[in-house]
């Protein structure tokens, strides 16, 4: 099945767009996972606490919202043992009924770009298909040729990737908006014309852009030239974007009266909420859950209101 | 040290810059590694083939060239156990007194870019300092601020990047041509100010930039560009590049004469010689070692032709 199917159904089934960004930055976890910052315990040790920490966010999250999005980056700091671990909660939130998105942002030249494929993507024989994700990130830097392996990979298999187009944070503006029409905009149009192919029942395709909430005003001319791609948006929360920024980016609802075409992404607001003085006096996972809980009522009053 | 003036004494060391990709592709690797593909066998066996083989190569190479460069696509396509055999290969490479560059293209936000750096560059306690690259590759599409981790701690650390200025592939033209001046040639200046503070005593900097050796007629306009960046030319041989072509990026030689300013990369036509009918009968070590002696005196000549 089509990877922006099964990723509305996800949708339809929860009734919100709302995505949490597994981001297990050490220095922030809570107290009951500080092994994993200790330095002096043999990195095994503290690759576990980390994808512990993980396990638990995902148990508290799963039935709630559609689908998680794990940081590779924060697990390759621990090295092979913490890779093990990126396995480990990827096969966790997979069958825990979340899509996975891998947060991998790799981009290289064909040959290589195939190699990166079956590694998240999978689509050859010997890969742990319980250990892939559903759908991965990708940097554009090096053109059509280097995303071509993942559009056959995701063909195959039924799995999807969001291509960066706009990113979230201020540095995106120095080589994004390059140009006349800025470079964003043309790889707009290049995510258009790659998963052109890859349109589901839903009327969406496989391959989605990565469009930083960060950038509300722009939000409505990217969607304009992007009218069947499905969006990635970080920079809620933490970032700074909030609901009214990202309603922008959504198509009509779905026949079930769900939200269509995006995806909201929050890391460290929903993960590390334990730390934020209004939820003072609640254990993590409690405060976890109310901070997830509150945007998915401000996502969806955003959205109802328009 | 300064990752610049530690690659120039290797480079003095060996008296030429070849640079010897390690691409271990799955169905190119030769007969007495095939277990890597054999699909029944576990994982972990595969892996062990995979970086058996890598660490061969790096015993044949070795005291003849100055610096390795692992991809790590091709070892994260065997999941946790395929990097667990990066960490080794890596170790056995600077073991061998080779400068190691892990081709790893990252690029994200800076908080993520940071664990990247540690990842691959250290900078923190709790790293396994044996299995650290001495240099990394950078894509810049996220902008300044995603690279900024990476100067601080190569600062710090006395390592060195290479960012992707233009890439070997024929999509480069897509995205990395955009605009006028080019998004590259933007790149370029922008690796020239990040570099600014890295500059070691050979007058060159830490922070270098990819730049494509299938680019032969641009390659002058790029080093003119950047005067004290080394530069890291991938596509030379299987990609279709010749010693002629690379010529132009090369700096006046050292003090000791040899080569400065350039590392011409080569994996395919290197690892893969076996395959090829002028080596026909020679044993795959054979056909490496003569495949890398007819490239050192290649661009030996080329160089003492100018």
């Amino acid at each position: 099945m089509n990877y922006a199917d099964r990723l509305q159904a996800a949708v339809d089934c929860t009734g919100n767009a709302c995505l949490v960004g597994l981001d297990p930055i050490l220095e922030l976890l809570p107290a009951d996972f500080a092994a994993a910052r200790d330095v002096e315990r043999p990195r095994a040790e503290r690759a576990r606490a980390l994808g512990d920490f993980c396990c638990e966010v995902i148990d508290v999250v799963a039935g709630r919202i559609p689908a998680v999005k794990p940081q590779s980056a924060f697990f390759e700091a621990l090295g092979s043992d913490g890779v093990r671990q990126f396995e480990r909660v990827v096969a966790r939130a997979k069958n825990a009924g979340l899509i996975v998105i891998a947060d991998v942002k790799r981009g290289d030249i064909a040959s290589t770009a195939e190699a990166y494929a079956h590694a998240f993507l999978g689509g050859v024989a010997g890969v742990h298909e319980d250990e892939l994700a559903d759908a991965v990130t990708l940097s554009p830097f090096l053109g059509s040729d280097s995303i071509a392996p993942f559009l056959d990979v995701c063909k195959r298999t039924g799995r999807g990737c969001y291509v960066l187009v706009r990113t979230s944070n201020k540095g995106s503006a120095d080589f994004q908006r390059h140009g006349s029409p800025e470079l964003s905009f043309q790889v707009a149009d290049a995510v258009v014309k790659w998963g052109s192919e890859l349109v589901g029942e839903s009327g969406l395709s496989s391959v989605g852009a990565v469009v930083g909430a960060t950038h509300g005003a722009e939000l409505a001319s990217f969607r304009e030239r992007m009218p069947r791609t499905p969006f990635l948006l970080p920079g809620y929360g933490a970032q700074g974007a909030g609901a009214n920024d990202v309603v922008g980016a959504f198509l009509s609802p779905s026949r079930s009266g769900a939200p269509r075409g995006a995806l909201v992404n929050s890391s460290r607001g929903i993960l590390f909420a334990h730390r934020e003085p209004r939820h003072a006096g609640k254990s993590w996972k409690d405060a976890t859950r109310a901070a997830l809980d509150a945007m998915i009522q401000d996502l969806g009053a955003a959205l109802g209101a328009r």
